[in-house]
C-alpha cells in the first residue's frame, strides 16, 4: 500500500512522506493533531497538517533550544518554557542538575497526553519532579511574572493558529519583565528561505530588538522543516551569545549532544549574507 | 491546471514542485535533461529526475564552492572545473581578475547548450575568454595532467550515473598529482542526513582522506537538494581552510556576495556532533 503523509511548506512547494500507519488523530479545542509512523523517520507529530517533529530529527531542534542558552548563562535555576507539550526541551533541560524548577505552559493538553502515550522518546522527562505543568495561555501566564526566571524558551508553533500570540510585542515585553536582570529569551524564529516564512522572521525579529538589548539570531540545518534552514531568537539583558559563551565549563559537564558543541555554537551564529542583510533591514 | 515535478530524495521522502511550464526536456548520450519554469524557484534544471539547480537557491551551492578555497589560497592563476556544465562555478571564478585560465571538463555537451539558451543567470560567464571547455570525461582529462593547477573544483553529479568516476580513489589521486604543491581540491560531498548520502559522504571522505595531506568538510543550507543539509570537501596540500584564511585581503576585493561572508567561512567548517563522528569514523 502507499500511503503518503504531504506538508504544504508552501503553495507552491510540497514535503511528502511515506507512513506505515497513522498511529493517531484527533482533535482538541485548539487543532487538529496526527501522529504517524513513517519509516523515514520514525514516528512524526503533526499539528494541523505542520510536522511538528520527527524521531529521526527532533534532536537538532531540542538541543540547539536548550544548550546554546544553557552554555552561556552561568548560573540558570529557574526556567520557564511555553509551549513544549512534545516534552523534548524538557528532556534536554532536566540533564542539568543545578536546574531546580521548570514552569511549562501548555495551551493544549491533549498535546501532552497524546505524546506521552506516542512520543517517548521527547515526553520521557515530563514527570521529572521539577517539572510543573500548566495548561494555559503562554501569553496570559507571562504577564503575572516579574523578576523570576533565569532562561526562557518559547517552543511555539507557527505565528499563525492557536501560537499567534507569542509572536507580538506585548509578549516579548512581558518575557523581558518575568526575567531576572540577566535572563535570556530563546524562540524558534521561522525560516528566512521562503517569501512568507522570510517575513515572519523580519517582524519578530523587529520586535525582539525592540524589547531587549542583546537580540541575535542562529541556526541550524533541521530537515523536517521547510527549507531545512531554520532560524532560532536569542534576546538577553545581559548575556552576550559568543562572548559570554563558558565552552570550557559546558563540556566539563560531560552532557551528550548529537548536534551541538561548544564550536559549532559559534558557527550557528555566522549568518548567511542575505539573512544577516534581513534582519538589518528591521534593526 | 495543477503540474507538479517530484524528486524522490529517498525511496520515503519526495519533494515536489508546483511548475509553470516544461521549457525543455531530452536526452544526451549520457542522461535526461529537463529545464522548468516554477513559480516558487524560477527556473530549475533537472538531470535524470534530479535537481540539480534552481535559480532561486543556486547562489548558495556556487558561492560555496568557490569562494571559500578563494579566500585562503593566495594566488589562484590556473583553475580546473570539472562538471559545472551550468556555469555557475564559472560565472563565480570569473569575479577574480587574478585567475588567467580556467580548464571546463564538462562529459555532456547537451547540457551547456541546454544551459546556454534556458539559464543565462548561471551560464553567462561561459565565454570570458580565460575559459577553454573541453567536452570530456573528466576521470580520464585528469590522468594526463601534472603539477599545472592551483585550484581544482569537481561540480559533480552524484555517485550514481555519469559522474560516478568523479568520486573514486584513482581520480582524487589523480587530481592531487594534477595540482601544484600548494594547491587545493573542492567537490560537493553529498548530504549527511538520509542513510544512503551518509554512506556516500563517508566513502568519498575516506579516500580523500587517503589522499591528501589536510582534508576538510564544510557544510551549507541548500532547500533544494535532500535534507537541505550539504556538505563540501577542502583538500588541499598546504593550506589549512580556516589557518590560511586571509579574511582582510578577500573583504578588500570588494566582490559582492549573498551567502558566502568570510564570518560565515569559519562557521561552515563547524559540523554538529553527529557529522562528525561519522567522517572521524573513516579518518
Amino acid at each position: 500500500m502507499e500511503l503518503w503523509f504531504s506538508e504544504v511548506q508552501t503553495p507552491h512547494v510540497k514535503f511528502s512522506v511515506r507512513v506505515d500507519r497513522q498511529l493517531y488523530s484527533g482533535k482538541s479545542e485548539f487543532q487538529r493533531i496526527d501522529v504517524f509512523e513513517s519509516p523515514e523517520f520514525g514516528r512524526m507529530l503533526v499539528l494541523d497538517g505542520y510536522i511538528m517533529l520527527t524521531e529521526k530529527d527532533e534532536f537538532i531542534y531540542h538541543e540547539m533550544m536548550t544548550h546554546i542558552p544553557m552554555a552561556v548563562h552561568p548560573s540558570v535555576k529557574n526556567v520557564l518554557v511555553i509551549g513544549a507539550g512534545d516534552g523534548g526541551i524538557i528532556r534536554e533541560l532536566t540533564k542539568y542538575p543545578e536546574i531546580a524548577h521548570i514552569d511549562m505552559v501548555e495551551i493544549d493538553e491533549q498535546v501532552v497526553e497524546v505524546c506521552r502515550k506516542y512520543l517517548p522518546q521527547t515526553a520521557c522527562r515530563l514527570d521529572d519532579p521539577r517539572v510543573e505543568i500548566h495548561y494555559e495561555d503562554g501569553l496570559r501566564f507571562v504577564r503575572s511574572r516579574e523578576n523570576q526566571y533565569d532562561l526562557i524558551i518559547v517552543d511555539s508553533t507557527d505565528p499563525f493558529g492557536p501560537g499567534e500570540g507569542l509572536f507580538t510585542r506585548e509578549f516579548y515585553g512581558n518575557c523581558n519583565k518575568a526575567l531576572k536582570e540577566d535572563g535570556i529569551m530563546i524562540n524558534q524564529h521561522e525560516s528566512p528561505f521562503y517569501d512568507e516564512d522570510a517575513i515572519s522572521c523580519q517582524r519578530m525579529h523587529k520586535r525582539i530588538v525592540e524589547s531587549f538589548p542583546i537580540s541575535k539570531v542562529y541556526h541550524a540545518h533541521i530537515p523536517t522543516y521547510p527549507s531545512g534552514h531554520w532560524l532560532f531568537g536569542f534576546a538577553s539583558k545581559k548575556y552576550h551569545p559568543l562572548r559570554d559563551l563558558n565552552d570550557i565549563a559546558w563540556n566539563m559537564r560531560g552532557i551528550s549532544c548529537r548536534y551541538y558543541t561548544t564550536t559549532l555554537h559559534k558557527g550557528a551564529f555566522y549568518l548567511p549574507y542575505y539573512v544577516e542583510e534581513m534582519l538589518e533591514n528591521v534593526e
